[in-house]
């Protein structure tokens, strides 16, 4: 059996701020700093899509990543392109914007929607130096 | 003559929105689309500033870049990063934020500031598609 | 006056191969080497192009980035992507698809098409290594 | 024991197309889109090989990385630079060329032939978006 | 359980050379060529720290990356950036500076200093086609 | 007439350090920092050179990118990859090895020795921050 990884990549961007209503103004502040910013900040994000299975004998692919690149579009870039992701994202409702929780609701987006193969890693960049990667639970 | 034109490159993030409050909101919808987002958006900037001038025969310098760091530091990364360019940015108050007003506004704050040589160009990156350079009237 | 040089980046890949028909077998080999693999080869091209102009007052833009990407895509990438340059492409039609004469090509393609400013470069990478800027005649 | 994982990256361009030839036309065309087009189309191929082992005592090593450089230029560049996968490229011939599929012919070209350590990952990006990866069966 | 992996990059520079002092000046000539140059040469590195760990309800955090670099800092680049990597580097003394060692060594600097989370993964590049990865032993 | 724009892309690494011998060792450690380090550091080196004219009819060449490559290699490669600056190379000898200067004495090694075309630029990368370009006197 030979198991191959295909990953696709995209890019959107959207605001954001770091801030928990459960917490004072205090400790948001000390806590995130500038990331609490209550008049926003915002990222390019780069969104790596990791799909594992086995080639199909006719068509050679894991997963067709066209077919992969409207799902992701559809069920995520479509949703938070140019958005602010504290207050117009739905699957971020309630939830702290951090790169992590974002890359675990990606995820959640995904894992029932790919088309073959199985979903393996989502990978999310908020800028060069910070990224994060969720395999699941 | 020898002129070298020196770069020192900068990165910050910021929110901001396209919206020119003179004219309509369907005007402004129909011409900014998604950049227009009452919510705002938000991007990871990249800022490229090149400086002219012949290298000081003692340092073999045209700027000192750990210098003309701490310039772009003070003067542009410390009042936009983690900002919103629409409200918090004083070079900004009052015009559009599109990336073209941007890079002007920054060329104003360092013209006068450069230790030696001249500024040459602003380069500024607001997407890896999209960017823009301004060299002066 | 203040003139600011806007930038959008495409991509797109195609098949090649570097031929003269006017000369012998030898010379092309001699000439190209593995260029001219008579079984093509091929190339993730990535395209810059540049449009000088002032900002319009109301709208902070020299140029539609969305527009001219529009218009890139019609007249460039819809032309060339998953193509052969040298048998499928109209504007390449009996040239040599050198990468300037590809650059040369696609400014000729552009340069009354752009919606507001001026086309000032085409810029266009066949590898990392190799690239080429076209600024008009 | 320290497991280290090295990496060499190397680079190539080719030609190739998608197309099953135990399938019709129409099947190819409406399966592989674009891809299919019988004049090729081509990309420039990145490819990182990966080799884990306990570092050498006396060099600090995993693998030479020269030495293995050597190895891929030989095994995999050579073959397949400026070639066509469809139809010059042996350890493709009767395959479907699609990246799942030429990393694992990378694969078995590489694993019985790593000076040091054992081939761990077979990394191919095909384009900026577009990457698969392969571990071995 | 839901274990994320998050990644903070730094970079530094530093000279180096490659020798053995065990060994004859043939033998590290034959086998580290020209990294074995007596006058030194030197690279740009990229330094990759990966944490794994379950994000803070609090903070959605795994580990707070501003406080992660302040680590890294503090423990590796305020010790390797500008110098030169077998005089001056104190968790290096009496190794050999393969980058294998390098990040083997950047593991033990930083795996009891973590704040939140477990290191999982050092990953170091000493230039764009040489990298590896450390994961402990 | 038709100016074209070629550039040809090489990389190498070097120790090197700051110092100006004529000054006195306060005034060169308060000058350069941690560039003055007397144990030397190092980069990778990025070079970008430039060739403008106009295409050849018979190959579409402004200069044949492949011979470039050579006479980079023979030039500057050769000279610099893996050296000390300050100590191995010829043309830097006498020299302060800033970037300004490095690009300077690279368009004297390479002027005279373009195959076609004329050369018209020099960018040398130091660092992914710090970059200078050269354009002759």
């Amino acid at each position: 059996m030979s198991i191959v990884y295909a990953r696709r990549t995209a890019k959107f961007n959207a605001a954001h701020r770091l801030h928990n209503p459960a917490m004072s103004d205090e400790w948001n502040l000390a806590t995130f700093g500038k990331c609490n910013n209550p008049h926003w900040h915002g990222h390019n994000y780069t969104l790596e899509i990791v799909v594992a299975g086995e080639p199909n004998p006719e068509t050679g692919f894991v997963v067709d990543l066209a077919e992969l690149k409207q799902i992701i579009e559809e069920r995520i870039v479509s949703k938070c392109d140019h958005r602010n992701l504290n207050t117009q994202v739905d699957f971020l409702a309630g939830k702290m914007t951090s790169t992590e929780n974002f890359a675990i609701g990606i995820w959640h987006q995904l894992v029932d929607h790919i088309p073959s193969g199985k979903l393996h890693c989502v990978r999310l960049h908020e800028t060069d130096n910070n990224m994060v990667e969720y395999f699941g639970d």
